[in-house]
C-alpha cells in the first residue's frame, strides 16, 4: 500500500510537510504543496478512509432500516434513497429490521459508524430508532411518522387519503364498504385507517364488523380476507385495502372465487407500487410521491449532521387518488387517470351499471 | 462520550492497564482485570469502532452490489443476504451499480472500508468488480458467473435450466417456440439462452428469428415483446421468457390481446420470484434457490477473508422446474407442483386440448 511516507520520498520532503499539505493544516510554500499533490497523484496515494473518519469523526455512511423488502414498496423506495445519497456522495448501508440484521444496526449507531439514519418503517416499538434518539444520532423517520418524537420526520397525508377513498366510494353510491387494514402500530395504517372512518361518517356510511378484517400489509393476507369478505352473505361492493400489495392479494382473492373487479366489487390500494398500473391488476389506489419523499428525507438528514441543533422539522406530501380499472371510471376532477396504454382501456367498462354518474367527491 | 481515561479512573488504574485488559495484551491481575471490565460495564464504556477498526483492518462490513431493485428477484436474494450477513454478525452497506451509488462503492472498495464485496449483477464488464480484484479486495460473485475470473463464484445451473424448459416443450408436442431473451452480458441470460438452444436442438426444434425478441429483464419489454410475438400470423404456441418479470410481462401482453393462458399460449420464466405463485399469474418457472445460494455465498466471503490465500472456488446449484397453470400439468418426475390453494388449481384446466399426454422430459 501506498503510504505518505512514499510521497514524502518522491517529493523531497519531509513527513510532517505532506501531513501538513494533506490536511490543509499549517504553512507550506505554495511550490512545497504543488510538488507533495504532484507526488501523491503520481504514485497512486490514497488517504485512508478510517484514518480519515477517524479525524473528521464522519463515516460518509448513511444507514437505512427498512421492515420489509418483500413488499415492493420498499424496494422501490430504497432506489430512490440509493440514488439520492448517491449524488450526495454518501455510502448506503442497508438493514433490514425484525431480522438478525437489526442488531447489526443498533451496535452501528451506539458505535457511531453511521453518520444518520434513516427509517422507513418505524413504530413507537422500534428500539432502533430509540436508541438512536437517546444516543442523539441524527435520524429521519420517512413513511411512517412518530409522533411526538423529536426527529425530522417526512410522510405523505396518510389521513386524508383515507378520507379521498371513503368519498370517492360514497360519491359513487356505495353502500356496503369493506376494509382490509394493517398492524395497529405504524402510522401509515393508524391513518389511513382514521382517515377511511372519518370519511365514511362524514358521508353518512358505517363500517360494520363484518365488513372489518385485520391484515399485516402482506399479498397473503389480503388473499384470505378479500376471500372472507366474498364469502359473506352481502358481501360489500367496494372494498380498501391499507397497502397496494394487500389489495394485490385481494384481487387475486376476487379472482379465485371467480368474482369480476370491477362489476362485482371494487378494490382500491395504497402507495402506487409500480405494479399497480400492470394488465393483470390495473389498480386504483392513492399515490406517495416516494422519490420526492426520499430526496427530501435525504436532505433532511445531510443538513442535520451539519447542524445537530437545529429544531426537528416535519414534511407532509399530499397524497393523490390514481383511478383505474379495479373500480369504475368516471370524470371528476378528484382522480387523475394513470395513462394506461389504449388497449387496455379499451378493454374495461366504463363503469359498472348499477352506478350512477360519479359526482365531485370533493 | 465515555472514553477509556473514565474507565482508568473509576477503575483507580492507569489508561495502560485499561487498554491491555480492553485488547487482552499484555500481563494484568486476575483482581485488576476484573476491576476494569466491571468499571466499563457501569460507566457504559463502548470501543470506538473506528480505533478498533483501525487496528483490525477490519470494518465489519459487506458490500453488496444489485443492479436493479425494481425486479423483485433482488429484493428476495437481499433480504437471504442480509439474513445470512447478519447471523454472522456483519453490516451489510448497499449499492445499486449503474446509478451514482457505483461510485461510491468503488471509492469505499478502493479505499478498504469494507471487509469484501458481494456481486449480484456483475457482468464482464462490470467496472467495480475489476476494481475490487486488482485491488485484491475479497469478492464473490453470486447468481451470474464470471468465467474466468480469478473470485469466488455462486450460480446456479442456468443452462441446464434452460435445456429443461426446452424439452418440455418438445415433449408437449410444441412445434412453434418462442423466446424473449434479456442483455447479452450477463451470463444468467446468456447461458439460459444457451441451454435453450441447445435442448431444441436436441429434440430437432429451432427457434427462427422471427420467434426470437430481444429484451432487456423488464416487465414492460416482456410485455411489448410477447404483443409482437402474437401478432405474427403463425404466432408460437409455447414462450420462454429468460427471467420472470419479463414472463409477467408477457402474460400481461397476452392478457392485454385477449389471449388465453395457456389454452392459446404457454409460458415460462426463469428465477420463481414470489410473484411467480399468484393467481393473477401462476407461471411456470425454474427455481433458483436464493436462500441457500445466499447462505453459500456469505460463507465464502467470509472464510475468504480470513484465509485471502484460499484458491477461488465456484459453487454450481441444481435448477428446478416448477409447472404451474401457465403450462398445462402432467404427472412426470421433472415437475415438482408449487401447491396451489385447491380453489386455484380447481379453475385450471388439466392441458390443452391439442396436446398430447407429457412424457418424461429426461
Amino acid at each position: 500500500m501506498v503510504t505518505s511516507r512514499d510521497v514524502a520520498q518522491v517529493a523531497g520532503v519531509s513527513q510532517a510537510t505532506v501531513s501538513r499539505v494533506l490536511r490543509d493544516a499549517g504553512p507550506v510554500k505554495a511550490e512545497t504543496r504543488t510538488r507533495v499533490l504532484e507526488a501523491a497523484a503520481q504514485i497512486g496515494y490514497q488517504p485512508n478512509a478510517l484514518a480519515r473518519a477517524m479525524r473528521t469523526r464522519r463515516s460518509g455512511t448513511v444507514g437505512v432500516v427498512v421492515s420489509d423488502l418483500t413488499n415492493p414498496f420498499y424496494p422501490g423506495l430504497i432506489e430512490e434513497l440509493s440514488a439520492a445519497l448517491g449524488s450526495a456522495g454518501c455510502r448506503m448501508a442497508l438493514w433490514t429490521s425484525g431480522g438478525p440484521g437489526q442488531d447489526a444496526a443498533l451496535e452501528a449507531i451506539r458505535q457511531g459508524v453511521l453518520d444518520g439514519v434513516l427509517f422507513t418503517g418505524a413504530t413507537a416499538k422500534s428500539a432502533a430508532l430509540r436508541e438512536a434518539m437517546r444516543a442523539g444520532a441524527p435520524a429521519v423517520t420517512l413513511n411512517r411518522a412518530m409522533p411526538g418524537w423529536q426527529c425530522d420526520q417526512v410522510v405523505s397525508d396518510n389521513r386524508v387519503g383515507g378520507q379521498r377513498i371513503a368519498r370517492y366510494f360514497a360519491a359513487a353510491g356505495h353502500r356496503r364498504v369493506g376494509y382490509i387494514g394493517g398492524p395497529a402500530a405504524p402510522s401509515t395504517s393508524a391513518d389511513r385507517e382514521k382517515g377511511f372512518l372519518s370519511g365514511l361518517a362524514a358521508t353518512g356510511l358505517s363500517l360494520p364488523d363484518e365488513y372489518r378484517r385485520g391484515g399485516d400489509f402482506t399479498y397473503l393476507r389480503g388473499r384470505e380476507a378479500m376471500r372472507e369478505l366474498l364469502s359473506l352473505t352481502q358481501p360489500p361492493t367496494a372494498v380498501f385495502c391499507v397497502n397496494d400489495l394487500t389489495a394485490l392479494g385481494a384481487l387475486d382473492g376476487a379472482r379465485s372465487l371467480g368474482r369480476k373487479v370491477p362489476d362485482d366489487v371494487w378494490v382500491v390500494g395504497y402507495d402506487d407500487i409500480a405494479m399497480a398500473s400492470w394488465d393483470a391488476f390495473d389498480l386504483t389506489t392513492v399515490r406517495q410521491p416516494t422519490g420526492e419523499m426520499a430526496r427530501i428525507a435525504v436532505q433532511l438528514l445531510l443538513s442535520r449532521v451539519a447542524e445537530p441543533a437545529t429544531a426537528p422539522r416535519r414534511v407532509t406530501m399530499p397524497a393523490e387518488l390514481i383511478v383505474r380499472g379495479s373500480t369504475a371510471h368516471h370524470g371528476g376532477d378528484e382522480a387523475q387517470s394513470a395513462g394506461k396504454p389504449p388497449a387496455t382501456r379499451a378493454r374495461r367498462p366504463n363503469a359498472p351499471t348499477r352506478e350512477p354518474r360519479l359526482a365531485r367527491s370533493r
